[in-house]
């Protein structure tokens, strides 16, 4: 709700022929799977009932991103019949002066034989008992880390302003309200140059980053200033594999806030169309550069060595509610009811369990399972179990010793080489891949991976053993942030993991009195060189320069460097940072190295 | 060497100021491991001691394609001060103007920070005693299937006309010869407002595709025409993971070829820059349109139901060497001496070890290893041994069915679900896929995957079993086409293939008599309609219309859209074709798959 003064107000109108009629404001965060049309018109039609200007996110009719899916025959035929049958729903309803809705969209130009000569992202115009009339095409395509938008979209070349009972709103996609000077083009610069507006509205499908926190809404802030009216911003709400959309609409006039919407939940955030308010030239637009982008999060105080800042509590419960939305997602929409988890009685297997435990739904069942081998310590069963008696959940063991004696066994039979080393340590943990498989197998549930953003950056993981799931849910975090994060959950759930899981030195029990530490430098330092190398694109020089030794700077790259292939073979990371692995991280296989030493 | 006719020679002085001085071009095809900059500079500087004009392939500097590497500091950093290095070697070498290299390279605009604010894909021109200069960026960024330049790179604006020894040569850069309809800039007919020229000159980083064919000579030539002046080509030779570079540089001069240099090695094709011909004015420029970009490879015949096309010996022959190569690229460059091949019996592995045992270099080695299950039929050894006898090779055996038992047991222990279908189906690939991989970590080879390109489209795998593997083969190679492969390779290689392993059905030997054919279309059907799925982007009804059952065509798209998370983890595939798994396809996993249906 608007709660400006009457003075500004007053100002408002004498610039703007503001009508003093009041508008409602309806701003959508919707929640539907990608291409699931049915369910997107349902939505939209009943939405019409409701009077008001109604604003629903970037390609709110198809979903986001397609890739590859908007150029194929089925999903355009598909998507283009839908688009008929909507247009003919909306021109069959009662002309309604009181009702309009702005949509997200795709606008498709075809060649004779049904080929895209181009795709335009798009705002259109529903309004009752009228066709539906394009507004507006996207004019800054993001093209960076996971974004491939100028490989599919044509970009559109003119600003928009939209005029509905006596108002002007000025129309943005996403992207469009984030020019720096890195881009040609601001589409906000152009906009400011068709002044006055009653309003400012942006459709947007903008992926979480726990780092976010407010850039979204001071952006908006600046951009209010500058075009002199109030900012509406929707979002869209949803999980595509790696992608999370946290929805957080809002809603500021000048320096306030005028809503707010919940994260990752579907809503509705309705306000009136507030007045203007007193607004001062901003003396420069915030850069979203490369650098703000992608920038490191070392710690403020300037430790040196170089820490990682630790998540405040709020980035803790906004990454747990972040990962459970994650999971929820994947498993929903590909219609997986059980989940399966292989514990270690360590505490990255622990967090996974214990996430998943918390965003369980009605009629969903999870299970963890044990896989002791020869060199497991009795301990991690007993922590196994304490945790899966908090969780309320069973245990099951399925030792794997047997197997892997036979395993040694047929192999040195068979061949001259030692059974020995990583070998050896490497048919334990595929064995414990095979079984949880073959276990998944039997119930048809999911299986979390439990790998950490540190192991998969330096490699430390089998692959076909540890490295096996049909979705990362600790991918992202460095294992430091995966113990913040445990002990965090454990503050505000009563404890659910046990301390000692907490508290004992990491291993992969692998070979006798194994630590994680024997082959890695301690986990605060690698997570700050990992940062720095993956997020910041630092070379060897600036990492020593900012207090890590030559030598575990060098053996960090060069594990790095030669773990790519482990990485190609992932499964789908839930991303909460600018910069993770997985679809926007693109680096080949097969390189010279010599570069990072 | 230009064998033109006097007569045409002199049209070409009249119009041109041709000097009558020859000039000998030297066409590099080059190979060399990305950024491997010590290799680049050596040949680069070792190349300048001869006279005449030297051609190096697009982005001959660095390698291609680099994807976010061209971002990263150390990467950044290192190639800066090699330019430099290369540089001050040029211009400390003894002027000369009977030599001059064109080279292709990168040239970055950094922030004060060291971030790129542009990045462009250039034509540097290196004279001895000179600094290097550049000359050209190049203007059509492909950003299509497996390219992404316009993430990285910003296009040239101005086409270039670069004067050596008198001599006029218009610049381009691979795509910027490519231009069609669906561009709105096209680079040669830009270029064709400057003439006249005494020669083009294209620098590519130009994938193979077993449909290529003779298409870039085809468009050189068209282009010799229209800018009225001889065509130089110079394509790079790499494997990079799954991209292949072919070389097979070419000169043109209107319809004739001047000269063509081998596939797949690193040569210099040299002759001396020929006088002109007579040109004819291009009706039409050839398109490079989507449609003939990835147009599926239907019979000629119109067969009802249609058929895939069946390669010709030459395009078998093409294939074979590919694959080749690509195998002995990845391994060589990621430094594998041994290979390890898991035999089943069947025709795709066969094949696989087939290959890699013709393509073997001295001091490489390769295993294979057969892994009877329990529903292993004895004639799948018998066949096995037969073809290790016929390569050379020795064959060992390691049984799975103790293994396969035992895991039976220890789940009818400890879990109430059955242990049966699916689940002692995959347990079986699984176990062969751990051994395999234990192996593997015993002698350091590197596993080669042998699943095909038919199985990989509708999951016909098992995750974690028969899908492992570092690289794929065949991938990309349809089951017919596997065969085909086979039989051509026997007709050329003194039968090598046992006829049997060609001969008996495909079968999975997962459960007792099973074939293919049981769960999935005869494989011509299957194969026609998969490429109108992947390659056609075709709907059912198209597929109806082609003579396909509603039935079939059904059960395949289903199939097909279940099995990406099982191509989301697969490893790197050779890319033969123009629509391969890999990089270049992106398709969201979780998705409403209704539009298939």
């Amino acid at each position: 709700m608007g709660t400006c003064l009457g003075v500004l107000t007053l100002e408002g109108l004498s610039v703007n022929a503001y009508q003093g009629k009041s508008m409602q404001i309806h701003l959508h965060q919707t929640h539907h799977t990608i291409a699931d049309f049915q369910a997107i018109n349902a939505t939209l039609l009943s939405t019409l009932e409701r009077p008001g200007l109604h604003v629903f996110p970037e390609l709110y009719l198809t979903g986001y991103p397609l890739a590859d899916l908007c150029l194929t025959a089925p999903f355009i035929q598909t998507y283009l019949g839908f688009l008929k049958t909507l247009n003919n729903a909306v021109v069959s309803m009662k002309k309604n002066d009181q009702t309009a809705a702005l949509v997200g969209g795709l606008a498709y130009t075809l060649s004779d034989e049904g080929v895209p000569h181009s795709i335009r992202n798009v705002i259109f115009e529903v309004i009752p008992g009228q066709e539906l009339r394009e507004l507006y095409s996207k004019r800054l395509l993001p093209n960076y880390d996971i974004f491939d938008e100028q490989k599919y979209f044509t970009p559109g070349t003119e600003p928009a302003v939209w005029s509905w009972q006596g108002k002007r709103l000025a129309l943005m996609i996403c992207e469009d309200m984030w020019a720096s000077s890195f881009h040609k083009l601001d589409p906000a610069r152009d906009l400011a140059t068709l002044k006055p507006f009653d309003g400012v509205i942006n459709l947007s499908a903008s992926p979480y980053d726990v780092a976010k926190g407010d850039k979204r809404r001071d952006r908006a802030r600046v951009l209010s200033h500058l075009l002199e009216a109030p900012f509406f911003y929707v979002n869209r709400v949803g999980g595509e594999d790696e992608i999370l959309f946290d929805g957080a609409s809002f809603a500021v006039n000048g320096d306030e806030t005028l809503g707010m919407a919940p994260q990752f939940l579907a809503h509705t955030l309705s306000m009136e169309l507030s007045p203007k308010t007193q607004y001062t030239t901003p003396s420069t637009l915030l850069e979203n550069t490369w650098e703000s982008l992608f920038a490191p999060r070392f710690s403020a105080n300037k430790s040196f060595p170089r820490q990682l800042q630790e998540w405040s509590d709020e980035e803790c419960a906004s990454v747990a509610l972040a990962l459970q939305f994650s999971l929820q997602e994947y498993a929903g929409k590909n219609k997986f009811k059980k989940f399966l988890v292989a514990l270690s009685g360590g505490m990255d297997s622990a967090l996974v369990l214990t996430l998943a435990k918390l965003s369980l739904r009605p009629g969903q069942e999870i299970e963890a399972v044990y896989m002791p081998g020869p060199y497991s310590r009795s301990i991690s069963w007993d922590y196994s179990l304490e945790l899966c008696q908090r969780l309320g959940l069973k245990l099951t063991s399925l030792p794997i010793k047997f197997l892997h004696s036979n395993v040694r066994m047929s192999f040195q039979n068979t061949f001259p080489e030692p059974f020995e080393g990583l070998t050896d340590e490497n048919v334990q943990s595929r064995l414990r891949g095979m079984l949880i498989y073959t276990r998944s197998n039997q119930t048809g549930a999911m299986v979390i991976n439990t790998s950490n953003k540190s192991e998969i950056a330096v490699g430390y993981s089998t692959q076909y053993g540890d490295a096996v799931g049909a979705y990362s849910l600790l991918g992202d975090l460095y294992k430091t942030e995966v113990y913040r994060l445990a002990v965090w959950l454990n503050q505000n759930h009563a404890g659910l993991i046990p301390a000692g899981i907490i508290e004992r030195p990491p291993s992969a029990e692998l070979k006798p009195n194994q630590t994680d530490q024997d082959s890695l430098p301690p986990y605060p330092r690698l997570d700050a060189i990992l940062e720095g190398i993956l997020s910041f694109r630092h070379r060897r020089e600036d990492l020593v320069a900012m207090g890590f030794s030559e030598e575990e700077v060098k053996r960090v790259f060069h594990l790095y460097s030669i773990a790519e292939y482990k990485r190609r073979q992932f499964c789908p990371i839930a991303k909460i940072k600018a910069k993770s692995f997985g679809f926007g991280y693109r680096v080949p296989l097969t390189k010279h190295t010599g570069f990072y030493q």
